[in-house]
């Protein structure tokens, strides 16, 4: 058995479980949690969206304090929240013990540079690794949708961009849409990627946007009472680029909701309804 | 003001909230938080459930995991979550330092023994202090309906058949049914009441049932999967006096379900219909 189990919990009639692995990309132990429906079976497997949590995020965050499970049980709809970094003693962490980069702020990219590489290697982590494993030990199907917060945000539109094949829709609450000009993307970058500004459009959302085809539909959610969306996030920008190549890219500004789960928690239900939408299209 | 504000977040298209403030009766200040929905003003205010949670819990882990907010919204509920015991340097613990006893374990009871009658009075601050500092800030009514878990689930019961003409529909997860034979309620009745158990029958809610009357409706959750059910709950003898005295409390036993916010998330949406109807019922 590649997994060994953590715990289990039943909610919603479906089952939310935590999972430890061995992870050979990351050469680290990790840890995920999945939520089954109750309708997801070995004869009925059901889709997939993965979650990528923002910050200093586990894989618990999201499936205590989204509320996602009531709506994705009814629309028979699995949820795999990955950890946001690798993990463990071996794992190098930011000397200064930020919270924006190291542990917990694996910013879903391959590391180029030393010391980072040997782990931080989550792009192909959560892009390989994980649904291979997720698909082999679970009664799931590939059909494959994705999304997530902040910096799981800006995670959820650069792998989903740039794997339109293997996810049919994206959608973010209040991204980092354009890391390379903000400061939380500035350091994470340069510490992961080096001082070569050109290898960083590969994981910026904006610059990608600008440079590939969009065929996938993107949905983006966000506050305008957040408290980083003027310094960190940039939605404008991305989305300037989206309206002039016409790309299927729809922003809403929420009027008066912040960074937090409860912003989440109030539009979740309507980001699952537009995965299912998706997830159930045939190819 | 008697409020301090600590936070706020919008959620739902209404607000959580948190707040500080002076406990006269606790002899400490307090946190608390509220959830009001968008319909809520001084022209329409309207009624409040009372949450109480479980040992180790503060005013936060209701407010972020039970996913209770949609159903609060819609139907035009407030929701207030107090503390799970007085707080600061100035009140004592458990010397011992363990989880059950002290600090986030109250028990929803007034002490009678040194050194806990100081603060440990969390009865009259719940029945009391705190309804009337509702009532007076906020856009609410005095309509009030109490519901709670495991520890909280013992002070929802007991409140609410000791204060029925107060809260006007009682209800619980995973409630401890029969502290004075557990070992839980054992160890906290022994420190906060004394070795005389006669006083201990007070706050048991199945000496209660036995001893009193009642008019409210009870309505109680348990998950079979629970690993506190056998040793610390007993909601079975407390259905037994239900059933002899032929009152109104409904128990449901949820097949697979434990003792986490998972399951509470399940349920929630229907306790919040039960209170709905009391609460919009006139008197």
């Amino acid at each position: 058995m590649d997994l060994s189990h953590v715990s289990q919990s039943k909610v919603f009639g479906g089952w939310h479980k935590q999972y430890r692995h061995d992870s050979k990309i990351l050469n680290c132990p990790m840890r995920f949690s999945i939520f089954l429906p109750l309708n997801a079976t070995d004869t009925t497997p059901v889709p997939v969206l993965y979650w990528l949590s923002g910050l200093t995020c586990t894989d618990e965050n999201f499936m205590q304090k989204a509320g996602a499970f009531r709506k994705a049980a009814e629309l028979g709809i699995a949820i795999v929240a990955p950890d946001t970094s690798p993990r463990g003693d071996s794992v190098p962490d930011d000397p200064q013990g930020s919270y924006d980069f190291g542990l917990g702020a694996g910013f879903y990219l391959n590391a180029t540079q030393e010391p980072w590489k040997k782990h931080y290697q989550m792009y192909s982590y959560i892009t390989n690794e994980l649904p291979k494993l997720i698909e082999k030990n679970f009664p799931v199907t590939s059909r494959k949708a994705i999304s997530g917060h902040s910096m799981g945000g800006h995670g959820a539109l650069t792998i989903g961009l740039k794997n339109q094949d293997q996810y049919v829709s994206i959608s973010a609450f209040s991204p980092i849409c354009h890391p390379s000009i903000v400061p939380w993307g500035q350091k994470a970058f340069r510490h992961y990627l080096g001082e070569d500004k050109s290898s960083w459009s590969e994981y910026d959302a904006t610059e990608l946007l600008k440079a590939w085809s969009l065929k996938r539909p993107i949905l983006i959610d966000q506050g305008d009472a957040d408290n980083f969306l003027e310094e960190q996030l940039k939605p404008e920008i991305l989305q300037s680029v989206a309206l002039q190549k016409q790309l299927p890219v729809t922003l809403r500004m929420q009027p008066g909701y912040d960074h937090s789960y409860f912003f989440i928690q109030t539009f979740i239900g309507e980001h699952l309804k537009f995965h299912a939408h998706h997830l159930s299209e045939s190819l």
